[in-house]
């Protein structure tokens, strides 16, 4: 298998030098970092671009700039055209998620590969679509489908990383204490139960037993590690005892005033 | 089945008037309407938020401001928190899927749920994500985390609209006593620390902060319902009053002996 190569992002006449810093910045994010401009608005460099990156400077600084989109793209064998209407060219229409699925499957395959967004105002007119293999359709809500070129790029590049990455989810973090094995959960109930029974919890007595598998499923639940048993062996201790002591005490200097 | 209701989405001091507005507009983009405002920088309403919505006013105009954060998210079962650091707490942490298809599931047996943000410069302070029931986590480059708000806010709200269109409505076990709302928790939690307090549990004094931060994780993890909420404050008091109780009257019983 070839080495994975992202997707390069090309911007078709993009208008406002801050989305294109905002597009780097997002690019960045999510570990892309190929940028290609076809006729800025503008012109090209636009200081406002980098003060919009954040800091997300390489893109910007190794944008390439072209004046026609058949050059951006001649060096690829594989761009879909992100577009929020559909068209009436006999492309397919994927979900960002399917897209980042074939564009990995072709960049493991040593394809180059890229993603093109229209301008802020017009989006892709029907020729640019053309030179592309596949359209993207972000599903915005049809009621409000104004689409930042920013956020785009950001849906496009977060699917592209998931996709490729498939980011294992980080699970808990706070391993340093092993999960509590069920002795040491038995413990825990056999404390707490005693205790609730010194309280006069257990009302009526015949209900001490599912009302015992009650409290023992809210704690199975939550998965308890061996540290927070301890703590919570201790939060018994300081609620039944310490509070004894308290009133002990009391009864104590009460006996000893007399 | 109850009726689907979006998430809200609860920014936790956000920062700057554009930034709110370009969230409103991408909640709009994704069908979600509801937006929380906790201790907003430079107060509310702000102009410049409703310019950079670019007509996305739904959201501002019927934003909510809150003071503290415990009042936002008082009347949701669910709370995600959205960070891109790890935490010591040990709530489960999530991909932004993972996370829209619980929120999912949630919201089809009637749960309320919110999604919760920091702020631009800070992120959240553990104890906010401490009132929360579960961590999302932005799969971006560790080599560039700078991820704008907005940017954030696009992709779970993105999520959520994938998860609500792809998934056949899942079918959801109804449990006898609905979940908690965070109210509920802190009315417990309250109940908890203020008898911890009593108890001389709080050891040394400036850990309390996170040692009542982890006991919260804990109950949070449990996804407790209301009859169970009862029952540990039930426990609570027979730990702390029930054990006293017997003690005074021993105390009692030993002065009327003499």
């Amino acid at each position: 298998m070839s080495e994975i190569i992202p997707p390069c992002v090309i911007l078709n006449e993009p208008q406002l030098a801050e989305n294109i810093g905002s597009v780097a910045r997002v690019m960045a994010n999510f570990g892309l970092s190929e940028l290609r401009l076809v006729r800025p608005r503008d012109g090209w460099p636009q200081e406002r671009a980098w003060v919009s990156a954040s800091g997300a400077n390489w893109p910007l600084d190794n944008a390439k700039v072209y004046q026609r989109l058949e050059a951006a793209v001649a060096d690829r064998q594989i761009v879909f055209a992100t577009t929020a209407r559909n068209r009436e060219l006999r492309l397919p229409v994927m979900t960002p998620r399917e897209a980042a699925a074939k564009l990995h499957e072709a960049a493991a395959a040593g394809q180059n590969i890229a993603i093109l967004f229209g301008g802020e105002r017009a989006g892709l007119e029907t020729q640019d679509i053309a030179l592309c293999q596949g359209v993207v359709t972000i599903p915005i809500d049809p009621k409000f489908h104004s689409l930042n070129l920013a956020q785009a790029v950001a849906l496009c590049a977060y699917e592209w990383r998931t996709a490729v990455a498939d980011v294992a989810p980080p699970r808990f973090k706070y391993m340093e204490s092993p999960l509590a094995d069920q002795a040491m959960l038995d413990g825990l109930f056999d404390h707490l139960e005693s205790e609730l029974d010194a309280g006069g919890f257990f009302h009526p007595p015949e209900k001490k037993p599912s009302m015992v598998d009650n409290l023992r499923a809210i704690f199975a639940r939550a998965g308890l590690n061996e540290q927070e048993v301890r703590t919570l062996r201790g939060v018994i201790t300081a609620l039944s005892k310490g509070r004894g002591r308290v009133l002990e005490k009391l009864a104590r200097k009460r006996e000893e005033a007399k």
